[in-house]
């Protein structure tokens, strides 16, 4: 499965660009619906664009177990960052298959559209259509780099306006994320997630006064480059001293011209941390900036008894938190019993071409998601 | 004409975006030849793309008296920066035949192309060509930001392949552009330029590690945003004890994800000022970024004597140098005796919308070109 997957959606600058609702997002889920096809799963795409592969019939009165993630990826991303989880759940089909696993309830494996949140802004956009935390009419006003809308995207991909589908998320008694882990925090194989640090992202907007770079006295300038230079510098210093992670990586200059001192510099801040309070002192220290919120999304604590289950089941697998987001976080957030599994990440490096994990760790982890859908289905 | 260039070339952020070989530069240039028939002066149209319109008939041994500017634009740009030079030069030929002077020599205007370096990145480019300042295959090798190329886009525009041309450079005697002052070192009207400072443009190329920003600690870090800090604020820190000017106006980040720490930031460097080792000091300063210089100018002096005697025959206009690049001094460097003319400007904005001149002085800079088209070619 996974040199299927390969050539799919490659960035020429390196690594991966899967973009929700493209052509490589449409190669992407055309290979779900071919991997669900060759183990006569049954294919569901629910009313948020979502996709399932149920073996089994599940309902709102006896709901499955699912296993699964995302296909699409960030710029530049890596081969690992969803994929992972949604190729594993394939592959723990075969292994309980292979055991004659004889499961007492159905199990499903899930392809959640749009997690990355690389095109439209919104990270886990068809998860929370899903379940309602995303409302329809925020979604169709979001447009992409082009000015491309989400219902047009949709639309060309084939598919009708989106919907809440509270039927579909009935259907999942228990969800199971696995997932490459994004830092160094994990030294086995595979590691079980307690919670999801709060995070946020906050535009800001920095006004300048657009002149020439020839002729313009230092001392008359409003150049909000400066600004910027100030706002990245308070940025990490705030963060460090209140131990928490403030990021800036993505900045637009107008009109971003050699010889021309800029109108206006945007960037944004993505900052996050175990503790919330931490984050909001980073925020107050940047108050001078106005930032101005886009997204914040608390603490997602994961079912401890079900993680802890699972790390008991897993040999004492160890139990982490993670600062990125999940769809298993919206999912739990929706409350659906949910947990991940974390593969370890031998160089912490992620959302980037050089995103790795070590076969035998990626086999490792099919096979304790293989044990973990055995247990909860027997 | 001041009110049919007016709606030409809008740029839908304020301002306007009249770049070279596009359809706004192909609506100018049409502006320029209907200006040209109406006067019934003969259109040239030079190798490098230039359009000449002429009262008279120059040769290279009965060389003209040239006025003009460009009328292209940076993106965001002004209403003056270039048209006002080229408006100018048509009204002061209408002022001169009002008062029934007969010119003993050809009278010129001219409109050159691509001044702003706003598409290929390489300022005064017709002019440069013109001269050989630019060679062609150096110009052949440029493409826009979307990769088109300058053959490309000149064979859109209907143009063919550029070239030198020293025979149209040799029908140019002398050549005064009248331009609207970007700063606001000139207190009268009108204003005689003495010199354009050096100036030059770097590239520095900040690599990092791209990383997830969630799930990075903060030591674990490579992130090139804080190095752009750095050389934002040294960079102005360098330009002010030096006494010269420095900006960071162009920047550009890979992959520019909110909740990526970047793998890259490319950064470009203006500098220039009165003393050219002073430009070298700021250089120096910023050596541990590794600068790669994409273009230096030194010096240009304009003919002293020729500046002199316009001052006198403007009855005392003060003398100023100048720190934008001009046409004008692309023709001195060839060899030409060239001069320029400034008008007031209030604010010292430019490359921006709120680029402005009075009506007053821009007719003043108008009677400033007659009288010295006239006294250049009694």
């Amino acid at each position: 499965m996974w040199a299927d997957l390969e050539p799919v959606g490659r960035d020429p600058r390196g690594g991966y660009r899967r973009f929700a609702w493209t052509s490589a997002d449409a190669t992407l889920r055309e290979w779900f619906e071919a991997e669900a096809a060759r183990r006569g799963l049954d294919l569901v795409v629910d009313r948020a664009g979502n996709q399932w592969a149920w073996w089994g019939s599940p309902s709102a009165a006896a709901p499955g177990v699912v296993a699964g993630s995302h296909l699409d990826s960030v710029p530049n991303g890596g081969a690992f960052d969803g994929p992972l989880g949604v190729v594993s759940a394939f592959a723990a089909i075969d292994l309980l298959r292979s055991r004659e696993h004889v499961p007492s309830r159905p199990i499903g494996v899930v392809n959640f559209g749009d997690e990355e949140g690389a095109r439209f802004g919104v990270a886990c956009a068809g998860s929370r259509l899903l379940t309602g935390a995303l409302p329809v009419d925020r979604a169709l006003a979001l447009t992409d780099a082009d000015g491309v809308g989400l219902a047009e995207a949709l639309r060309a991909a084939g598919r009708p306006e989106p919907a809440a589908d509270p039927e579909a998320l009935a259907r999942v008694g228990t969800f199971v994320e696995l997932h490459v882990e994004q830092g160094r925090a994990l030294a086995e194989p595979v590691g079980v997630a307690t919670e999801i640090w709060p995070h946020g992202r906050w535009r800001i907007t920095l006004d300048g006064e657009a002149n020439h770079a020839g002729t313009t006295p230092l001392d008359a300038r409003r150049d909000p480059m400066l600004d910027l230079a100030d706002l990245v510098t308070s940025a990490r210093a705030a963060a460090s001293s209140h131990g928490v992670l403030a990021t800036v990586g993505k900045v637009e200059v107008d009109p971003n011209g050699v010889n021309a001192i800029p109108s206006q510099v945007r960037a944004w801040l993505d900052c996050r941390g175990a503790d919330p309070d931490a984050v909001a002192a980073v925020l107050a220290d940047l108050d001078r900036f106005a930032p101005r919120r886009e997204s914040w999304t608390g603490t997602t604590v994961f079912d401890p008894a079900l993680a802890a289950r699972l790390s008991g089941l897993l040999g004492g697998a160890p139990l982490l938190p993670t600062g990125a987001g999940h769809d298993a976080g919206i999912l739990a957030a929706a409350g659906v019993p949910a947990a991940m599994l974390f593969v370890r990440n031998p160089t912490g490096v992620s959302h980037s071409p050089a995103e790795f994990a070590e076969r035998a760790d990626c086999h490792a982890g099919v096979e304790a998601l293989a044990d973990v859908l055995a247990e909860l289905t027997r």
